[in-house]
């Protein structure tokens, strides 16, 4: 099957020539016309079998994945999603898998109205590179770099589920209901849209686990953040393995939750009191991050997933 | 090293926050301001090593033709570059690799006033995903679906070159001065420009083969393409090739050229005169691309490159 009829079949059903988009999926580029005196959000990210999902993973899921990861940086930034560019590399054509991703993809795309306006194909080891472009009115952007010494730290829903959904399946357990949210993370966006709305400056989606995640807010704000363990929002799954003795490692250190870490002034803190969020700490003046227990003793900090870090 | 002191330590360099980037590398997102009443363009390619570039190829080539390959296809829509988004996913950090790529990457972006505003790196086999973006005034995009029968066909530059540099190459000839248009090709970009503003309205850029990427001229404006082998551009190095019994399939099939192939009605051909274009055809109301030669005989059609075509 030649490269433009994989193309044309599989992805242009999703291409909605409508708003902002002038031409889709076809043509040398997509041309798109922003709204007058929109800022364009922009964020690309890359997910590899073997390293991002199992090989073997359902290709709804994969699909669904590639799409909430990048949604999950907008939500950070406080932007309104709009379109996206997929390049897909493919050890073959497979029809069944091109459908269920496709299908997966389509899926999300359509909760969040996004449109998929161009991209890729080539034939390689499976990898899963999107862009997608949001927008947002200049002067709202949640910033890794403006957080300040006295905002307090929040997070949105629960921590270390998709870690500990992780670890259970690795070790040949089975995961539960945990299980959803690590193939099917659902990312922030209504929650960072608001965030932004109400003068939330500071934000970063979670990723690669809450400490490396604030660790990127303190080094680019210059400041330090203070972590209560106790603090921590957790689901019952969690609680319950942590009162079986489990660490906290997934909790702090684990990664693909995709909540939002975000810090806020005290004058700000009032009006956070009837969203789903958690204050789990303060930025101080010092750097890096320091978690406590409860009896208030400063612990040490889990190894973070980092990539490249041999 | 750990992913974002890679992502700082090589591309930070490269983000100019100055014109429509409001900011660049480093945060969940780039954010950019377009210019008001510009039509965004927006294309996405992959190259994959051992498929689009062999493994062991110089880094500063794959570094230019990473970002020359997406030229080619804003210079394909008429529209001028302006921002890029890049993923790389790469087996190990090799310091070396990774700043002779940059700077390959970099001195073309810079001859193209192309910014680098984010992306993302990773660990896996060597790929890279480039996102870029450029402006057109609306109504000035060339598109592939605008043929017409009656239009003549035109091409910039040569053809064959690149093809026939691999073929020396892969048969463990010295490809001369051939090496350069494989190895850095040169995106026609102020050629895209100066025909979308004469009025020129159907273009592609070739870089699966003329007969290729014409056909998707013809399948995308329902029409049919004449194409006379004796008037294609032909650099020396080719025509000497040719004299000498080698066939024309590198020439008519061959990809890797980066021209722009793109058709004309009668009345704007004479606007043409001074620029360095070649008429190699002219559009029917038939199907398809035929090839004819000088005594009038009808060739048979060489397999053209095609993704996924097992």
């Amino acid at each position: 099957m030649a490269e433009f009829q994989l193309i044309e079949r599989y992805f242009s059903g999703l291409s909605r020539p409508d708003g902002p988009v002038a031409l889709g999926v076809g043509d040398d580029c997509a041309l798109l016309d922003p709204p007058p005196g929109q800022r364009l959000a922009m964020t690309m990210d890359t997910l590899i079998a073997g390293r991002h999902f199992l090989p073997d993973a359902d290709p709804f899921s994969i699909g669904h994945k590639s799409l909430a990861v990048n949604l999950s940086d907008l939500a950070a930034m406080g932007a309104s999603p709009a379109w996206a560019l997929l390049s897909l590399s493919l050890p073959q054509v497979d029809d069944s898998w091109l459908s269920a991703f496709t299908s997966g993809f389509a899926a999300l795309a359509e909760a969040h109205g996004v449109a998929l306006v161009g991209g890729d194909t080539c034939q390689g080891s499976l990898s899963i590179t999107l862009q997608l472009t949001g927008f947002l009115a200049p002067g709202q952007e949640m910033l890794r770099s403006a957080a300040r010494p006295g905002d307090a730290i929040y997070v949105t829903g629960t921590l270390g589920d998709a870690a500990l959904a992780l670890q259970l399946a690795s070790a040949g357990q089975e995961p539960g209901e945990l299980a959803q949210r690590l193939d099917y993370p659902d990312p922030r966006v209504a929650e960072g849209r608001s965030l932004s709305r109400l003068g939330v400056k500071a934000c970063i989606d979670i990723s690669d686990g809450l400490v490396a995640d604030l660790g990127h807010i303190c080094r680019r704000s210059s400041c330090g953040a203070r972590v209560y363990l106790d603090s921590l929002p957790l689901s019952s799954p969690v609680r319950e393995y942590l009162a079986a003795g489990g660490d906290y490692q997934p909790v702090v250190a684990g990664g693909d939750d995709y909540e939002l870490c975000f810090t806020v002034p005290p004058a700000l803190a009032p009006q956070l009191r009837d969203m789903p969020v958690s204050c789990i700490g303060e930025i101080t003046a010092g750097e890096g991050v320091e978690l406590w227990d409860g009896s208030g003793k400063l612990l040490p900090l889990p190894r973070a997933w980092e990539h490249f870090s041999s």
